[in-house]
């Protein structure tokens, strides 16, 4: 019997967190490469906190998913049939396809990556848009300089383990913030950060004890409660990188929704010239993706540079999954293998 | 007679708005230069917003005024003694020598600017700190390129009335926002700004008419009600030059004051990829005194610089118009006129 492809659709916007009545999973038939395009079968899907944005209609920099459409995301896989020149069957490619077993693409936005060593996976991970998320965000707006105080939420996440491990590298002291025990052993033990806080304790105690010095750069994966916890604790010409806010992601969606909680009052931006500074990968970060990658392999063979997975398998999972990497519930990089 | 120096002290810290009691006026004895100072008779004395956390003992990027010891603050005058080289009597001078008619200072943080052409209180003003504030400021922080919008808060202050001008110069479209409509109309007529918005009035409604296609660099100088009506309208790759809050100097001025109102939900940073920064002009502006100076009376002859002083005729008077300051009582750059 012929494969078919397996699609997940996006059946309806969420209403605050998403559930899964809001996906629709359908068997479709492998489409056709045209003229041009590349036929690619999925090895690994990666899931990421930036899809709940694309969920929703609010005004964001990105076009949200249209309801009906395959969901977004970026995938590593293989390719199948080829239409396009310099890529031919078996050519192993990295690009964002979405959350389907097939798909038809044009070849402009596919890397061909090493099928394995490292394994496929990584390349959606510490080799993909989060590590190059972390990679670029440090480079363009952290700026750590050795000696600094770098801290990090969401430190166990795909894109905090690379920040702070990168961190390390730059000669900082790297304080992360997770989600209880194990996430913080893994981190200080495997990842060799300085030191772990655990958001579900008392924050404030125990960045007093950690951090009595002050921080020099934080990095913002989550808003909310850890967010209120560091902002006061910046040293002169502290760096904020704003990288992202999942804790508020299924509860202020829009741009400027009614309702989103407020934040840090801004004086001592002022008076610590602070630098607070969002961005978005893909405004510049793929541009740089073969400097990113050699470093990084750099790093990876010397043994400097370490991660951890979340492997979800089969495609069918993908909805249930997201839907926990939004409370924390993945430990480490969260990746679907495509079945 | 001979004259006697006049110097007014920070008698007490005050809590919440100054009162005429924080301060003490004292007639004193005319000091002698040591060797290697000078002797400076104060013509006119810059009064400014940050003076009110010099005043305050909570943690702030300088030292606050010992109680009882003579208020800070730029003066313009001249050198009536000087045993330093370089420095002779009749010589016209700008330097930080406080509230007093008659300082004794060591040369080095002495600038000699001319007597008049222009008026020596605009050493103060707009070729004073006021004016390398905004120079250095939107030099380094807000960046403006032709044709896009700028907002600036306390449009017609001292700071404010420079950011727009060179915003105009740079080719952007310019608009203030200040107290009222004889502060409105200046703006408008004799600065050339675009528009300027009452915030008297109903601010959303006039920021949705005068600037419906958002924001690129927002000039902050207030904070509060003005912050967060301007704050959601950022264009993608806006800028935030956080240059002061005075609204909240009264009520939140530690560091992190318990207290302090809060501020925006920092979503729209990531979302827009919005940089927020603050500084403080002694940090790098001094060095670049020369350049901006040379730079400002070019314009300022090719008369498209303009400025406007509020003069206030005695020393004694300093405190009273310190604290109408505060409240955005004054209109244009606040001097005082040293008798």
């Amino acid at each position: 019997m012929p494969e078919t492809n397996l699609q997940i659709l996006l059946r309806r916007r969420p209403v605050g967190a998403p559930v899964l009545d809001d996906f629709e999973i359908v068997e479709t038939a492998v489409p056709e490469p045209g003229e041009g395009q590349v036929l690619v079968r999925a090895q690994f899907l990666s899931l990421d906190p930036y899809m709940r944005g694309r969920m929703s209609d609010a005004k964001s920099y990105s076009k949200p998913v249209e309801i009906g459409a395959v969901m977004e995301g970026q995938t590593a896989g293989v390719v199948v049939a080829s239409r396009a020149a310099g890529f031919a069957p078996g050519d192993v490619v990295l690009g964002g396809y979405g959350w389907q077993r097939f798909s038809v693409v044009a070849p402009e936005r596919l890397f061909k990556v090493p099928a394995d060593n490292p394994p496929l996976s990584a390349s959606l991970g510490v080799l993909g848009m989060p590590g190059l998320t972390a990679w670029s965000g440090l480079e363009d707006i952290g700026q750590p300089k050795a000696g600094e105080t770098v801290v990090v939420s969401a430190a166990s996440g795909a894109v905090g383990q690379v920040v702070g491990q990168i961190a390390k590298i730059r000669g900082c002291k790297v304080v992360g913030i997770a989600g209880g025990a194990a996430k913080c052993d893994f981190v200080v033990k495997e990842l060799g950060f300085d030191a772990c806080l655990d958001h579900h304790g008392d924050l404030d105690a125990q960045l007093d004890s950690a951090v009595p010095e002050g921080i020099d750069v934080y990095w913002e994966n989550v808003g909310g409660k850890v967010q209120a916890a560091v902002f006061p604790r910046f040293r002169d010409f502290g760096r904020m990188v704003m990288c992202g806010m999942v804790a508020q992601y299924n509860e202020a969606p829009g741009a400027d929704a009614t309702g989103a909680p407020p934040g840090p009052n801004l004086g001592p931006v002022v008076r610590k010239r602070l630098r607070i500074q969002g961005f978005i990968v893909s405004d510049t970060g793929w541009g740089r993706y073969g400097t990113f990658r050699a470093q990084m392999e750099g790093w990876i063979a010397e043994g400097r540079l370490r991660w951890r997975e979340d492997v979800v398998d089969g495609l069918r999972l993908a909805p249930q999954a997201f839907i926990g990497l939004l409370k924390g519930a993945n430990f480490g990089k969260l990746v679907v293998r495509v079945d």
